[in-house]
């Protein structure tokens, strides 16, 4: 809330101040955390000693770290890591498992990022690792990085028991494959330059960004060896997280937009790849948006005070300006 | 041996002839998994029911059925049959093991074909993935094979035992990506061109396929349940077999290139891209070849008659003249 509204009654402010609270512990989990992926990741990505005859390439290394060690908010793991801490998990194995979904997600913005994908050369202000390096080592970093998720989550040192590797294993090959994230992706590249309906749009996008997004919450309880319950109602909750963050993402799209061309965003908006924000207004969106943030909230309500920084993650990631 | 060679003694005769029924076993034994390879793939590659929010987009599937169900000799997948076979264990498990294998071949030649890469139009007569579809659905089928792999491997249908299905992910995922045939056909890539040394030819080569030759032979006997013992040894035995498979390769392609320049092959071989063969020229690439079965009999001699088709395979692949 901005501080030029009036003074809240106290009620009011102290429900304020909790959330001011909740968002600041949020802020700082959210920052060690993504510190902690990123010195996971410079170990599993270091140069490895000459063993047998399997060694790894410097070039091919050098594109994987190009691609993964570039200061990301780290979102994903930050929400597997924070449910499996929700449910009472928080050894070292979380946070591997946590790097191997960083790194599928790495992998694929470096295929999408191709120029036969959405031709891009920068991202985060950096070169895109086929600019850095060259196509054909791109294609081979981002191959690579997908393989060494399931390198990482199959080994023991991500948790003693090989059913719940499995179980990882299995989950995050579903929702990145051809029934998730990529799949999504090449729904999203052959409808360009046509009309999507709001389905199709809303089929697009649970399983091009929301697919991972419901994984990483649905990890957290296999981690924490939760019962079937528990593992539903995060894969429920992150589901949510998935429709919150895309909603979010187009609208900022749109927001940008107004501000660069310098009128009201929302009513010409038939550009050729329609939007959930394009079919429904900004207004609208605003409001769906608060539901979600809502619904986010019931589903954690079981948990009590523990849940806090989940909320504080969910309206970050409904009413994020960046 | 050829037919004009003069009558053998009986005792050679005998021998000749169990080869020659060996020959023959493996062969039909080789076609037979091939079949169900074809298909078993072709049931993992089925369309599915519009089930959740999850779908199979029909063009992504239909460019990894094109690179998928292509006919092939399916040389991986048998190895891994074989192997098991040998060791006792027959189940549609091993099937589907081995099918994940092949998924994995195939997502690496859907992306060696690639522009980008070795820039391959056909494949087996057929048009390539990138041909037949675009480049962005040929980079997706890929990487949608490559994922689908871990789901095979992960799910419960292929092993009961959580802990074999955890081992055959990360052997598969140590033997395809940075540090196995990923990392190899980097350094492939990154040498074309310039001189290489036998030292760096070995290493590339023993990345870029023996990985997944060894890796075939290897998960034989963890589908097993083998001894650390044996299963050091299949493994063993499938890097005997990938330097045959190489060396023969090799040495094709210059028996090849002698018929078609009419002239001796092995004189002048210093072309843009040494092997082996160009190293070590005909005669002796054979004696090595040679030297290679006679260690792969060596390694299954413990096995007797059980071995007796993958001795015939190790002779096929390293005599085979297409």
């Amino acid at each position: 809330m901005s501080s030029s509204q009036p003074v809240p009654p106290s009620a009011q402010k102290s429900t304020e101040s909790k959330d001011q609270d909740m968002q600041e512990r949020f802020l700082i989990k959210l920052g060690q955390d993504a510190q902690a992926v990123e010195a996971m990741l410079e170990g599993l990505l270091a140069p490895t000693p000459r063993q047998s005859e399997l060694l790894r390439p410097d070039t091919l290394l050098a594109a994987m770290r190009h691609g993964a060690l570039n200061g990301g908010k780290r979102i994903r793991p930050f929400l597997m890591m924070e449910v499996a801490r929700m449910l009472g998990q928080d050894h070292s194995g979380v946070l591997r498992a946590a790097c191997a979904l960083e790194c599928v997600h790495c992998y694929s913005l470096i295929h999408d990022d191709l120029p036969a994908m959405d031709d891009d050369d920068l991202r985060r202000g950096q070169p895109t690792v086929h600019i850095a390096f060259d196509d054909a080592t791109a294609i081979l970093a981002g191959d690579s990085l997908l393989t060494m998720a399931f390198d990482i989550l199959a080994d023991e040192a991500t948790h003693p028991d090989a059913q719940v590797r499995a179980e990882l294993v299995l989950g995050l090959a579903q929702n990145a494959g051809i029934g998730g994230m990529a799949g999504g992706q090449s729904l999203d590249i052959l409808s360009e330059g046509r009309d999507r309906s709001e389905e199709e749009i809303k089929q697009m996008q649970a399983m091009k960004t929301g697919a991972l997004l419901r994984y990483a919450c649905e990890a957290g309880a296999i981690l924490a060896g939760s019962t079937p319950e528990i593992r539903q109602k995060m894969a429920h909750f992150g589901r949510i997280i998935g429709l919150a963050f895309q909603l979010a993402d187009d609208l900022l799209d749109v927001t940008a937009t107004s501000e660069q061309l310098g009128k009201t965003a929302g009513k010409d908006l038939d550009t050729q790849k329609a939007t959930l924000v394009s079919l429904y207004g900004i207004g609208e969106t605003r409001q769906k948006l608060a539901q979600l943030i809502k619904e986010a909230e019931d589903e954690l309500a079981p948990f009590g005070d523990k849940a806090d920084i989940l909320i504080a993650a969910s309206r970050f990631i409904a009413q994020r300006e960046h």
